[in-house]
Protein backbone atom coordinates (compact mmCIF):
# COMPACT_ATOMS: atom_id res chain seq x y z
CA UNK A 1 0.00 0.00 0.00
CA UNK A 2 1.21 3.27 -1.04
CA UNK A 3 0.54 6.44 1.50
CA UNK A 4 -0.04 9.79 -0.38
CA UNK A 5 1.68 12.66 1.69
CA UNK A 6 -1.07 15.13 1.38
CA UNK A 7 0.10 18.00 3.94
CA UNK A 8 2.97 18.60 1.06
CA UNK A 9 0.71 18.99 -1.87
CA UNK A 10 -0.77 22.07 -2.99
CA UNK A 11 -4.60 21.62 -3.89
CA UNK A 12 -4.81 22.43 -7.61
CA UNK A 13 -6.65 25.87 -6.75
CA UNK A 14 -3.41 26.95 -5.45
CA UNK A 15 -1.58 26.47 -8.27
CA UNK A 16 0.04 29.50 -9.91
CA UNK A 17 1.55 29.76 -13.32
CA UNK A 18 4.81 32.18 -11.84
CA UNK A 19 5.97 29.29 -9.72
CA UNK A 20 5.23 26.46 -11.61
CA UNK A 21 7.54 28.42 -14.65
CA UNK A 22 10.22 28.23 -11.62
CA UNK A 23 9.99 24.94 -11.08
CA UNK A 24 10.26 24.47 -14.86
CA UNK A 25 13.12 27.10 -15.52
CA UNK A 26 15.85 24.34 -14.85
CA UNK A 27 17.51 21.29 -17.41
CA UNK A 28 17.41 18.88 -15.02
CA UNK A 29 13.92 19.27 -13.57
CA UNK A 30 12.52 19.76 -17.08
CA UNK A 31 14.19 15.94 -18.02
CA UNK A 32 12.52 14.77 -14.60
CA UNK A 33 9.17 15.91 -16.09
CA UNK A 34 9.83 14.78 -19.68
CA UNK A 35 10.89 10.89 -18.46
CA UNK A 36 8.32 10.84 -16.19
CA UNK A 37 6.08 11.63 -18.77
CA UNK A 38 7.52 9.26 -20.68
CA UNK A 39 7.54 6.49 -18.67
CA UNK A 40 5.27 6.78 -16.23
CA UNK A 41 4.56 6.50 -12.31
CA UNK A 42 8.09 5.66 -10.84
CA UNK A 43 10.26 4.94 -7.72
CA UNK A 44 12.86 7.66 -7.36
CA UNK A 45 15.79 6.19 -7.75
CA UNK A 46 14.79 4.47 -11.44
CA UNK A 47 13.92 7.73 -12.25
CA UNK A 48 17.08 9.54 -11.69
CA UNK A 49 18.77 7.09 -13.69
CA UNK A 50 16.47 7.09 -16.29
CA UNK A 51 16.50 10.56 -16.73
CA UNK A 52 20.55 10.15 -16.99
CA UNK A 53 21.04 12.96 -14.30
CA UNK A 54 24.70 12.72 -13.11
CA UNK A 55 23.76 14.64 -9.82
CA UNK A 56 23.55 13.96 -6.14
CA UNK A 57 20.84 12.04 -4.30
CA UNK A 58 20.33 15.54 -2.67
CA UNK A 59 20.22 17.72 -5.72
CA UNK A 60 17.58 15.13 -6.97
CA UNK A 61 15.75 15.02 -3.74
CA UNK A 62 15.62 18.81 -3.65
CA UNK A 63 14.48 18.86 -7.63
CA UNK A 64 11.91 16.47 -6.72
CA UNK A 65 10.89 18.98 -3.61
CA UNK A 66 10.41 22.49 -5.86
CA UNK A 67 8.45 20.29 -8.31
CA UNK A 68 6.03 19.14 -6.14
CA UNK A 69 6.25 22.19 -4.23
CA UNK A 70 4.33 23.88 -7.57
CA UNK A 71 2.06 21.36 -7.91
CA UNK A 72 3.90 19.34 -10.71
CA UNK A 73 5.03 16.01 -9.36
CA UNK A 74 2.72 14.07 -6.89
CA UNK A 75 5.03 11.72 -4.27
CA UNK A 76 3.66 8.77 -2.28
CA UNK A 77 5.39 6.92 -0.23
CA UNK A 78 5.95 2.91 -0.40
CA UNK A 79 7.88 1.09 1.66
CA UNK A 80 10.56 2.93 1.54
CA UNK A 81 10.61 4.12 -1.92
CA UNK A 82 8.87 7.33 -3.09
CA UNK A 83 7.03 7.06 -6.11
CA UNK A 84 6.50 9.93 -8.25
CA UNK A 85 3.89 10.79 -10.92
CA UNK A 86 2.59 13.83 -12.68
CA UNK A 87 -0.14 15.74 -11.73
CA UNK A 88 -1.08 15.68 -15.37
CA UNK A 89 -4.80 15.68 -15.13
CA UNK A 90 -4.59 18.98 -12.68
CA UNK A 91 -1.77 21.25 -14.49
CA UNK A 92 -4.26 20.84 -17.86
CA UNK A 93 -7.37 21.89 -16.00
CA UNK A 94 -5.59 24.61 -14.22
CA UNK A 95 -2.90 25.19 -17.56
CA UNK A 96 -4.14 23.91 -20.55
CA UNK A 97 -1.34 23.56 -23.21
CA UNK A 98 1.48 23.74 -21.10
CA UNK A 99 2.88 20.30 -20.12
CA UNK A 100 2.45 19.45 -23.50
CA UNK A 101 4.62 21.74 -24.44
CA UNK A 102 6.58 21.42 -22.50
CA UNK A 103 7.34 17.67 -23.25
CA UNK A 104 6.72 18.05 -27.00
CA UNK A 105 9.65 20.72 -27.27
CA UNK A 106 12.23 19.02 -29.03
CA UNK A 107 15.25 18.34 -26.56
CA UNK A 108 18.12 20.19 -28.34
CA UNK A 109 15.61 23.51 -27.74
CA UNK A 110 15.30 22.57 -23.85
CA UNK B 1 15.21 56.90 -35.98
CA UNK B 2 15.73 53.70 -33.43
CA UNK B 3 19.01 51.58 -33.18
CA UNK B 4 18.70 48.03 -32.29
CA UNK B 5 21.25 47.08 -29.62
CA UNK B 6 22.47 43.89 -32.09
CA UNK B 7 24.86 42.51 -30.01
CA UNK B 8 22.98 42.20 -26.63
CA UNK B 9 19.59 39.60 -28.60
CA UNK B 10 20.33 36.29 -28.77
CA UNK B 11 19.41 35.22 -32.14
CA UNK B 12 16.34 33.08 -32.46
CA UNK B 13 18.59 29.90 -32.87
CA UNK B 14 20.08 30.12 -29.71
CA UNK B 15 16.69 30.09 -27.64
CA UNK B 16 16.38 27.62 -25.07
CA UNK B 17 13.21 26.75 -23.15
CA UNK B 18 14.53 26.46 -19.82
CA UNK B 19 15.90 29.85 -20.27
CA UNK B 20 12.42 31.45 -21.34
CA UNK B 21 10.79 30.00 -18.75
CA UNK B 22 13.57 31.06 -15.73
CA UNK B 23 12.68 34.66 -17.51
CA UNK B 24 8.93 34.38 -17.13
CA UNK B 25 9.21 32.65 -13.41
CA UNK B 26 8.40 36.31 -12.15
CA UNK B 27 5.23 38.03 -11.48
CA UNK B 28 6.95 41.58 -12.40
CA UNK B 29 8.14 39.93 -15.54
CA UNK B 30 4.88 38.28 -16.34
CA UNK B 31 3.48 41.43 -16.08
CA UNK B 32 6.04 43.00 -18.04
CA UNK B 33 5.01 41.06 -20.71
CA UNK B 34 1.60 40.85 -20.36
CA UNK B 35 1.24 44.54 -20.66
CA UNK B 36 3.33 44.70 -23.69
CA UNK B 37 1.63 42.33 -25.44
CA UNK B 38 -1.78 44.32 -24.69
CA UNK B 39 -0.62 48.05 -25.15
CA UNK B 40 2.17 47.21 -27.65
CA UNK B 41 5.62 48.71 -28.44
CA UNK B 42 6.23 50.96 -25.75
CA UNK B 43 9.17 53.25 -23.74
CA UNK B 44 10.31 51.55 -20.41
CA UNK B 45 9.36 54.36 -18.65
CA UNK B 46 5.63 53.94 -19.95
CA UNK B 47 5.62 50.47 -19.57
CA UNK B 48 6.80 49.83 -16.29
CA UNK B 49 3.95 52.85 -15.15
CA UNK B 50 1.11 50.93 -17.21
CA UNK B 51 2.44 47.10 -15.95
CA UNK B 52 1.60 49.28 -12.60
CA UNK B 53 5.21 47.77 -11.13
CA UNK B 54 6.41 49.78 -8.05
CA UNK B 55 9.82 48.21 -7.99
CA UNK B 56 12.81 50.46 -8.20
CA UNK B 57 14.24 51.56 -11.80
CA UNK B 58 17.30 49.54 -11.27
CA UNK B 59 14.97 46.22 -10.73
CA UNK B 60 12.92 47.05 -13.40
CA UNK B 61 16.34 47.18 -15.75
CA UNK B 62 17.18 44.29 -14.06
CA UNK B 63 13.72 42.63 -15.31
CA UNK B 64 14.23 44.09 -18.75
CA UNK B 65 17.64 42.37 -19.27
CA UNK B 66 16.90 39.02 -18.00
CA UNK B 67 13.60 38.97 -20.17
CA UNK B 68 15.89 40.63 -23.23
CA UNK B 69 18.94 37.98 -22.76
CA UNK B 70 16.20 34.77 -22.99
CA UNK B 71 14.84 36.20 -26.41
CA UNK B 72 12.01 37.39 -25.00
CA UNK B 73 12.06 41.31 -25.45
CA UNK B 74 13.40 43.35 -28.03
CA UNK B 75 15.25 46.61 -27.03
CA UNK B 76 15.84 49.44 -29.10
CA UNK B 77 17.37 52.93 -28.14
CA UNK B 78 15.47 56.06 -29.24
CA UNK B 79 17.24 59.20 -28.51
CA UNK B 80 17.19 58.95 -23.91
CA UNK B 81 14.57 56.65 -24.81
CA UNK B 82 14.32 52.52 -24.55
CA UNK B 83 11.70 51.22 -26.84
CA UNK B 84 10.48 47.17 -26.07
CA UNK B 85 8.35 45.17 -27.36
CA UNK B 86 7.63 41.22 -27.71
CA UNK B 87 10.21 39.22 -29.97
CA UNK B 88 6.29 37.42 -30.50
CA UNK B 89 7.34 35.77 -33.59
CA UNK B 90 10.58 34.26 -32.93
CA UNK B 91 8.90 33.02 -29.68
CA UNK B 92 5.98 31.58 -31.80
CA UNK B 93 8.71 30.01 -34.12
CA UNK B 94 10.40 28.36 -31.60
CA UNK B 95 7.48 27.55 -28.66
CA UNK B 96 4.31 27.39 -30.18
CA UNK B 97 1.78 28.33 -27.81
CA UNK B 98 4.32 29.09 -25.15
CA UNK B 99 3.19 32.64 -24.98
CA UNK B 100 0.03 32.92 -26.14
CA UNK B 101 -0.42 30.71 -22.70
CA UNK B 102 1.45 33.04 -20.49
CA UNK B 103 -1.00 35.59 -22.28
CA UNK B 104 -4.35 33.80 -22.16
CA UNK B 105 -3.72 32.67 -18.30
CA UNK B 106 -6.61 34.61 -16.10
CA UNK B 107 -4.40 37.42 -13.42
CA UNK B 108 -5.41 35.44 -10.76
CA UNK B 109 -3.48 32.09 -11.89
CA UNK B 110 -0.19 33.77 -12.21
Amino acid sequence: MSVLMEQVHPPVTDLRLSKILAALADPGRLATVRTLAQKGESPCTRLQQDAGLQISRSTFSHHQKVLREAGILLVRVRGAERILSLRRDDLDSRFPGLLDLVLNTPEKLI
